[in-house]
């Protein structure tokens, strides 16, 4: 049983291996978390059932933490909130225990992690590329093991783009399911706080802890028609220039929830794209200045300020109000059109970002790079959908990622949708207790195991009878002096197959074994001490073929 | 790449392995079915997409499937139906292969899998206790790995019973969302179409593709307010009798809910247990009468009706009308009861019978037995409510299964609460490349580990330097000749777990490793041959410390 304090020294551990103090604003002293995982242990023990226990949390520097700075990325904006934010505070009363506040693109303007006097934030597996902001910290923490979940906000993609980035789960709710009070506003109409997580039902844990009861009516999903999953995937020639091999990944992402068995569904993207451009170019961007504007304005030329993001702040000022109505209303109209290409999907399918720049990239063009960087989060909160963001694999070697967009509300619907996205099935290559009509058989069963089909390892292996009860063979490979032994390939869920291995007793082990037809699987094998000694049985071929021959007792 | 025809082989391979020939009662030759999964290659092959391509399929002998007799379990009943239950063809559209069609308590009466004239279903893991019923062939080719999915039917828990009894999933949906054209009434009012399978996804799927598509209206889930789930969980004392071992057995269960941040709320299981006694012993047996009351009364004493159906069916014939009024106004006053006491829970924790009779128990005594059976069965179809049952452990070696039932048409949420019983995160221990901050450690990141602590191996194993690319080290028990080798425990979840196995190249292996503190956890070993002539390095205790005393190049 690991406990709270536990976890919480491994977070530290953590955070001195991998060197990246840039990640966050206000770490808190060790000793003050681990007295707070103390008193959650206590809680624990004394019978309080606390679904988050030992949780370790970090949070966005733009969402109050009572006692630690709330800055947005900037010191000279920083105050100190007298309570937490309600989403942070219900996270906390679940027995999470926050480690701190992490960095983000200043006052959440920005997608890509570098606009912050605490410094760019590198990506979590490849440093010289950036983290992907706004929430850049909050993404990183979470990648590299240190929180198991962390709050970001999202705007125009700040929850999403570092999920893709750093290879985790992002979920974007719906607006108002998640308190916003004690955040720092972006852009208030549109801000909503989210959640990273490794898998999803983790950030799904979190996100059903944190959602503010809102009357019924109010928090109803959608109704739908039932069948298939039915998700809308643009063409590629809609979404516009993409990193060398992001287009594959897509289509595959695509085919993996065809062959999960929902339907593909065209969609025109047109309203999307124009709707994500808006954003900056357009009047929307006010908003921001209405939240801190004159913050900006009293600080001219302040180091404490990111210049890029102070320009684009105080550049909205003299944005009039008539260009503000004509915006709207060309907003409602590109939101009819986006829904009415929908149709009666549940989903649309895209990639979380068109590519992945470097911190180099980014610093040649701070505007440009940024900006094609939302070019599909962009329109989410302005067309008040929901949003989950989720690895869908690697491009040469840095993480893929892809959203499911839907109706406001059906923020469960896409977390189920995106779990198709998860590990298809696995193989498992058995040769002996493990085989069909033997005693264990039913251990693979229970796992959801299928039988695949029956072959024979390549004629590389040596087979013992092991002193095990019940008996087992052992399996060795020894190269060109060995035989061939039959083996049945197992299909089995990726969850079944780690069950089955954590239940594996000594000196079982398992391992990559060649098959005859030169493929290799993961399969039996033993600890080298358990075949000292064991007699060798090989040249049966079979560890049916030897029980069969052994004397009847 | 299997194809449908290597599915299909496999699939008569397992049958002929198991020698169960009572799980079927038309059993396709596999000519045809090979036949039918060659058709399924070639549309594959010609680009279409079928999300149950090679899916094995079995289904209950009384639902309708072209070219095979519909029994309903009794011989003299068949005919042979010219299409496909709706259930069936929808299917097989999407490329599921049907094997045959598989046993059943006659006329779907019965919760045991003991009243058929083609034999009594054993138990797929315990052939001396009853497989349950009425769906038992179904459940029973699922649970032994012959067919991937089966369709069975639910009237009074004849979709569950078997589930839980065979370890696997069973799902019984709202009634009307699967159409039950094609298929024998039993009681036409509450019979609905269900699936077994191996995991909730499997089921799931099949579960979509068969659902019709009613009017949106019918379709719309009932609406919650977010936050945790709300499980309603009955005091044992309301439960009554359960085997040993099966009320500790629930309460973990109930535990694993809470423990994955759902609230258990009370309940008041009167309703549902005087609701389940009416199904028997009040006047809606007689629905069952006019299904197929005449029929029986043609075949007084015919060697093809059960003598316990037949008595059932037969002793219905005389209910009057009036009491059917009389009952119905209860059982709607009961519903009420029952709606009242949910409340605003999303579920209700039930175990899915109280007890796992074997064959023998239910000779002596074939009503008694029966009836308990479906103490907490019985009421779900009675009060128009969806249930998902599920596996969740073991108790003396036999699975113990519990539902989660709900209001009609949240099917999709009591699977997602059904999720939260699967496997919790499982642990691994690394001694090398995948240390932190060693080159390999992203491949625990990127499959959703974390760092519980850093202890050492118990002192029993000899470490090696290996000639791999990148440097690993070889871990190799030996016993009391061994030292202590540095190592930190990683908490995965089990489908991480899965996916890092599988992806794990040779010489490295998986096997159980003793740690400091004596206990016993997955981690690293590797292939015998691999350390033959490597360097030993146990004596620098740690990978770390060898590859820091390295010389540098």
């Amino acid at each position: 049983m690991t406990t709270a304090v536990d976890r919480v020294r491994a977070a530290y551990a953590r955070i001195a291996q991998v060197d990246r103090p840039e990640v966050w604003i206000a770490l808190r002293p060790q000793a003050d978390t681990e007295s707070d995982a103390a008193a959650v242990d206590a809680k624990v023990a004394a019978g309080d059932r606390l679904p988050l226990a030992g949780t370790v949390l970090a949070v966005k520097g733009n969402i109050g933490v009572a006692g630690l700075p709330t800055t947005a990325g900037c010191p000279a904006y920083a105050y100190e909130p007298d309570t937490d934010a309600p989403a942070v505070a219900r996270l906390k009363a679940a027995g999470a225990v926050v480690l701190g506040t992490t960095n983000l693109d200043q006052f959440a303007t920005g997608l890509v992690g570098t606009r912050s006097p605490y410094g760019a934030v590198r990506n979590a597996l490849s440093p010289e590329h950036v983290s992907g902001g706004s929430s850049s910290g909050s993404a990183v923490a979470v990648a590299l093991g240190i929180a198991d979940i962390a709050l970001g906000t999202d705007t125009a993609g700040s929850g999403r783009v570092p999920a893709a980035f750093n290879g985790i789960v992002g979920l974007k709710p719906t607006f108002g399911l998640i308190p916003t009070e004690g955040v720092v506003p972006a852009c208030a109409s549109l801000d909503c706080v989210t959640v990273f997580a490794h898998t999803l039902a983790e950030a799904e844990q979190a996100m059903s802890l944190m959602a503010a009861p809102p009357g019924r009516a109010l928090s109803a999903p959608a109704p739908r028609d039932p069948g298939p999953w039915r998700i809308a995937v643009p063409e590629l020639g809609q979404l516009g220039r993409l990193d060398p091999g992001w287009a594959e990944a897509f289509e595959a992402a695509a085919q993996r929830l065809s062959d999960a068995g929902a339907e593909l569904l065209p969609v025109d993207l047109a309203p999307f794209t124009e709707a994500a451009a808006m954003l900056y170019e357009g009047a929307f961007v006010a908003e921001r200045y209405t939240a801190v504007g004159a913050f900006i304005d009293a600080h001219p030329g302040s180091p404490d300020l990111d210049p890029t993001v102070a320009g684009i702040i105080s550049r909205a000022k003299d944005i009039p109000a008539h260009q503000l109505y004509a915006d709207q209303q060309r907003l409602a109209s590109l939101r009819v059109r986006a829904l009415a290409t929908l149709g009666d999907a549940d989903a649309l399918l895209l990639p979380t970002a068109p590519g992945h720049p470097t911190l180099t990239e980014v610093a040649a063009d701070p505007l440009g790079v940024n900006a094609r960087l939302g070019r599909f989060t962009n329109s989410t909160n302005l067309f008040d959908l929901a949003a989950v963001a989720v690895p869908a694999g690697d491009v040469n070697g840095l993480p893929f990622g892809v959203m499911l967009i839907g109706p406001a509300f059906t923020d469960e619907r896409l977390v189920r949708i995106a779990g198709l996205l998860d590990n298809p099935p696995l193989r498992l290559a058995v040769i002996g207790a493990h085989l069909s009509g033997q005693p264990l058989n039913g251990q693979l069963l229970s796992v959801g195991g299928r039988l695949v089909r029956t072959t024979t390892t390549a004629r590389a292996y040596r087979l013992y009878a092991l002193d095990t009860l019940p008996p087992k063979p052992g399996l060795v490979r020894v190269g060109e002096d060995g035989g061939t032994i039959e083996a049945e390939v197992w299909q089995l869920p990726a969850e079944g197959l780690g069950v089955f291995l954590a239940a594996l007793p000594r000196p079982m082990a398992l391992g990559s074994v060649e098959l005859a037809d030169g493929s290799f699987v993961t399969g039996f094998l033993c600890e080298p001490q358990a075949v000292e000694g064991a007699r060798e049985i090989t040249s049966y071929g079979s560890w049916r073929a030897y029980l069969a021959a052994l004397p009847r007792p």
